[in-house]
């Protein structure tokens, strides 16, 4: 493409290519922006070096010519975009990119490999979190996923609302704090569970969380309480039924005086298992598996469209492809929140006019300036607004059953 | 745990751990391992570098004696394994990894999180590749997971039987062949479709593959070829009935002369779509979301449980946990294919005697010795390995429906 647009000349055509979902799959009643920060980090580094120039060349995957503009390439147009944690519907365009066709059309991969991984894992955290309340949830799904994909899913995880995460590299990098219990491996390592107990009270003190169900998990909960003393910080259930399960440790928890000891469960739980917890004497859930995997919907379903390009003549001009069934929309867009009298999301309003409506909240906001990175932010602000923003959704909007989006897309 | 079990001093005790499957999930036939290559090229680079150290000091995650660990650790012990693009069934011991504990419990989560998403793509792929036959297979995913995650799902997906790949990186670390086509940004940039045919003809001569669906399909065929002649390579479909529209598109190919122009078909094609279009006349199938999600199963469910610890006598002992629903079986294992007379698969023996029956195929093989990785191979012998070992499945197993393992897994 890029080097066929190089030899017509229409590679410099000015373009605006925008990022939006047809729908929102797998019944869900809104997404959740996440990845616009790794986008802008991404494009900082985002050059063609020796290394994939020597291998298109030696391949001859393109021609001299598109080798030449690879060696200098490095994005110089304009990127805006909806805010990391913010909500979107069908057709919001949550990042708009706008440069020569050329310099555009190769951001397409990264840009939609990181806000279809990450806008989907947030989504799935969000109602996690939603199902949760105010009990915390730990991202320990690290070990489900690619390695590089677990990281960012924990800082996903982190802006839905998750509390924490057991990938360290996550809080490296990103600053979500971490947590982390022991597993099993460590009990039968030792040559007997009070062994074990023993030896992770003694290093990490009787605030420590221990892994109760390699055995028997009545027999843990003596051994644990008689070691660690009614401080004990919190005991991990990850077998069995959950609910039955806590219901009897918090129980012997009690009559033992541990009445402060917080009882933490895992054991693939997603948003549904977690819902059906609400009842049980439970402190806190670890999720892995479902929420890195997004909990049945693994990508957003976000596409990458071009919706104008400048002609012949100069001007800006809409396109749009007529496919059956995947049409898109031409012209390049402005998005703004309605919210009714009481405060609650209303209206996803998509205009083409460049008129704001009255008391709409504007969606875009600039990231890149002429291929400088203006729109970074911290994670916890991003975090901070999602928290925000699901408070302003309809109530509807947190039933976990399949529905369609929580608020419509009108067009202007 | 780690640092629990320094300070006890349980973590120099030798320890086996193992990664299996308890069962194949999505009720898939046969599992196929992939990403053993790439957990070989990890083990050389997992080191505890400056930045890492800084972060769990600064963070107080763990003490100095730990951290003093950290700063000295490599891997010293030995690893073997089923080999790449071998299949796998419920307990088989894909890989085997032995060393102290502290030194093998490290690498659990880059171990499984290679393995779960590798093994999960390739799996998908194979079942794919099964449906496709004779036809090769694009694999076009990379803007549906996570930027990293895509290059791994273009190497598994190639070990399974995929033709080529859409993903450079792939091309270029793995030596996957790489093929890709236009999209309909493409089109829309030029002033016209016949605009846009002309510019990609000019350029990649007239076996290119054209994108026929941006406007209307007849007249976009007539148009290719008008310009490409009858010598055009391919015209891709990518909206619609795929078998509807691929019969009238070669109606047409053939009345104008063009009877070898290929028609290649991509659209949320999964395994089912791809048998679907079996009697249709399509000659390459272009895949994307469902391979790199794992058509439904984005993870292969392996864990890395610990099946034997020295004791404090100095004696290798088999260990399990016997959590309800999740029990494992302890000892270290041996693994071997039994062939029936026909030459098919018939039984995966799991042995801890380490008796070889007699004529069973040995699936462990040496991978990494003394912590020097001795079982680097290239992706291209994984690839013939994985061909080879799918045609000694009995007939039923290629069947896509749901159902039990292939072949039972006995333990002796």
């Amino acid at each position: 493409m890029l080097q066929a647009a190089l030899r017509s000349g229409a590679a410099h055509r000015r373009a605006v290519f925008e990022v939006f979902a047809r729908h929102l799959p797998g019944g869900r009643r809104y997404g959740v922006v996440a990845g616009t920060g790794r986008v802008l980090d991404e494009l900082d580094g985002f050059r063609f070096g020796e290394e994939e120039l020597t291998y298109l060349r030696e391949n001859q995957v393109v021609d001299d010519a598109t080798l030449a503009f690879l060696a200098d390439y490095r994005f110089s147009g304009n990127i805006c975009g909806y805010r990391e944690g913010d909500l979107y519907f069908p057709a919001s365009p949550i990042m708009v990119v706008e440069g020569t066709f050329a310099e555009a059309v190769l951001l397409e991969t990264i840009a939609l490999s990181i806000l279809n991984h990450d806008c989907a894992i947030a989504s799935a955290a969000s109602r996690m979190a939603n199902a949760a309340g105010a009990r915390p949830l730990i991202e320990m799904g690290s070990r489900r996923t690619h390695e590089r994909a677990a990281v960012a899913a924990a800082r996903a995880a982190y802006i839905a609302g998750f509390a924490s995460t057991s990938n360290l590299m996550a809080g490296r990098l990103y600053g979500v704090p971490t947590a982390g219990t022991a597993a099993h491996a460590f009990t039968l390592l030792h040559d007997s569970e009070r062994a074990a107990f023993e030896a992770q009270i003694a290093t990490l003190g009787p605030e420590t969380t221990l892994l109760v169900d390699t055995y028997d998990v009545a027999e843990a909960v003596r051994t644990a309480v008689e070691l660690a003393g009614p401080k004990l910080g919190a005991v991990r259930i990850d077998s069995g039924d959950l609910a039955a399960a806590a219901q009897e440790v918090r129980e012997q928890l009690d009559s033992l005086g541990a009445f402060n000891t917080r009882i933490l469960v895992t054991s693939d739980l997603d948003e549904y298992a977690i819902a059906a917890l609400a009842a049980a004497p439970v402190d806190g859930y670890g999720v892995g598996t479902s929420l890195v995997t997004g909990s049945g919907v693994p990508t957003a379903a976000l596409v990458y469209k071009l919706v104008a390009r400048e002609t012949a003549t100069g001007k800006l001009e809409p396109v749009a492809k007529r496919s059956v069934g995947k049409p898109s929309r031409g012209g390049r867009k402005d998005a703004y929140r309605l919210m009714d009298e009481a405060g609650h999301a209303d209206t996803e309003l998509i205009t083409t006019g460049g008129v704001a409506p009255e008391g709409g909240i504007p969606l875009l906001h600039e990231l890149v300036r002429d291929g400088v990175v203006v729109g970074r932010e911290p994670v916890s602000a991003a975090r901070a607004r999602h928290a925000q923003a699901v408070a302003t959704l309809p109530q509807d909007a947190l039933h976990l059953g399949r529905g369609y989006a929580a608020i419509p897309t009108e067009f202007a």
